[in-house]
């Protein structure tokens, strides 16, 4: 029996929920812009403090996110919060300077495959092209977080030399970003993979430069949430009802569900800030505006089974 | 960073497929006998070698598993597999006697308050019901099995102290259960709590005596498996598709999903002796003779990402 786990928990962990970006950019029926800021205020209504709003990305790349300069302007902003918004070059960041969002991220994967397919470059002119975006970002106050995906698989290239993830994160860091997100894009990971990918990472960072970010494509992501937990990780990236993937494509799946994950925080003993029962009420909010259930599982069971 | 984590994983575990029995009960439509023949067949044809077939309980309790004597005898028996059922009383012991299952099963709540609503008896009234089931099955060379249900919460009572299931467990094991499958009936369960519970356990009897039977109705049943396999649980029960629940309720759930189960499993190196492929080929006859689509993950979005 393995007597030393979880033994090293911590008393509070960040929830970095992306449900308005991640989740609302997959969903192929048009969501209004009204009705994404019901979504992002509900969301800091439940005291989620990092939020990821939307993307500056040509309206061509993701029509369903061209309302980002008007939904960081009607979106209400509580003291304190951090709402983001991605950032594929200089002229998303003119947009998000704009707008005065806190904080900005900068994305590419560790597989040319999918960096080519998703962003049309390979990993280097990913990297040489956020020199353009990273310190001018800085120079202006923002803080900026970047995203590494593919880390468990990639869906052109199959296994990921997570070595190659560890360069690319030295160079993220050198840049100046201040917490690099490792995503498990297509949901395939395990928790012994986990395990081991995290050792490499630990072993060359501290673990509050690092997040995870898990979809939830075959049911392992908060199991590997967990291994990430016992091992030092403190930020998840999570998306309220598990919002994500595509109606249309039923193998596609989100992010793991943040209710599940704060469920399971709060029982844990472990403190996020937020109120899951106003969570569960940004998870209704969620499935109202998409027109559809969604996946989270404590959204559809509540919180307590209990009938006394 | 806990660097223990993962270092004394088994080669292999044993999977305890309960969808026709703990799955089926729960359909409110009519599956034919012929549609459960097909399930249990592809699930034997998956390689699984321990299934829950059906119950020999009351028709009037449970009708829909009223044709256990039937399908028992129309169901392929492959060599080496064993087949189960439960039996509550001496007459489904005597039904289980004439079909011959190599196995049965005993059940009882560690709860007062479901024990009482699930069988109309006291947990000390279950016991002494058993002696006429458990010695003898034994005589007749059967082995027995026995569920302890309602171990990480009860719907009627709320938290449940463990120490209670410790001391039924003994019990058990004294009248000749060879395994007791510690059940999270509520699907509550979270890891740390699971760790908590093990320990008592474990402290108390050899782990191969136990197995972890885990609700997914909040999503936590993979990781609390993983917490379990850490702490050396071998067995874990579990139901093709998430099978079960009842789909007018939206808020229950079945239990974790054999496929997501395997999935991970074998990406761990961890044997079970299961071909997934045809596992989840078994997870696709169970969403057609149940009519609708099951919460298994793997099952929709396949193992593999990979489009190349």
């Amino acid at each position: 029996m393995n007597t030393t786990l979880f033994q090293s928990l911590p008393d509070a962990v960040s929830v970095y929920e992306v449900s308005p970006r991640d989740g609302l950019q997959n969903e192929a029926a048009a969501v209004s812009t009204y009705n994404k800021t019901r979504l992002v205020d509900a969301l800091a209504e439940s005291g989620l403090q990092r939020i990821e709003v939307t993307s500056f990305v040509s309206p061509r790349w993701i029509p369903q996110l061209s309302d980002a300069d008007d939904l960081l302007k009607m979106v209400h902003r509580p003291p304190g919060a951090t709402y983001s918004a991605l950032c594929p070059n200089r002229q998303g960041l003119e947009r998000a300077l704009a707008t005065g969002v806190e904080e900005i991220a900068v994305f590419l994967s560790v597989s040319e495959g999918h960096n080519k397919r998703n962003v049309n470059k390979s990993v280097a002119e990913s990297l040489a092209g956020f020199r353009d975006v990273v310190q001018p970002a800085l120079e202006h106050g923002l803080r900026v977080r970047a995203y590494l995906s593919t880390l468990w698989g990639c869906p052109y290239e199959g296994e990921v030399d997570p070595k190659r993830g560890v360069a690319i994160t030295r160079q993220l860091f050198d840049m100046g970003c201040y917490q690099v997100s490792l995503g498990d894009t297509i949901g395939a990971g395990t928790p012994l993979q986990t395990k081991r990918i995290l050792e490499m990472f630990l072993a060359e960072f501290p673990s509050e430069r690092l997040a995870m970010h898990m979809h939830d494509t075959r049911g392992t992501a908060l199991a590997n949430v967990i291994v990430g937990l016992e091992m030092g990780i403190r930020t998840f990236d999570a998306s309220v009802g598990g919002l994500g993937g595509c109606p249309y494509a039923p193998g596609a799946a989100g992010n793991l569900a943040t209710e599940d994950l704060v469920y399971t925080l709060h029982a844990m003993g472990i403190q996020t800030g937020i109120d899951l029962d106003k969570l569960l009420e940004a998870g209704r909010v969620a499935s109202a505006i998409v027109g559809r259930d969604l996946p989270g599982k404590v959204l559809r069971a509540g919180v307590r089974s209990l009938r006394r």
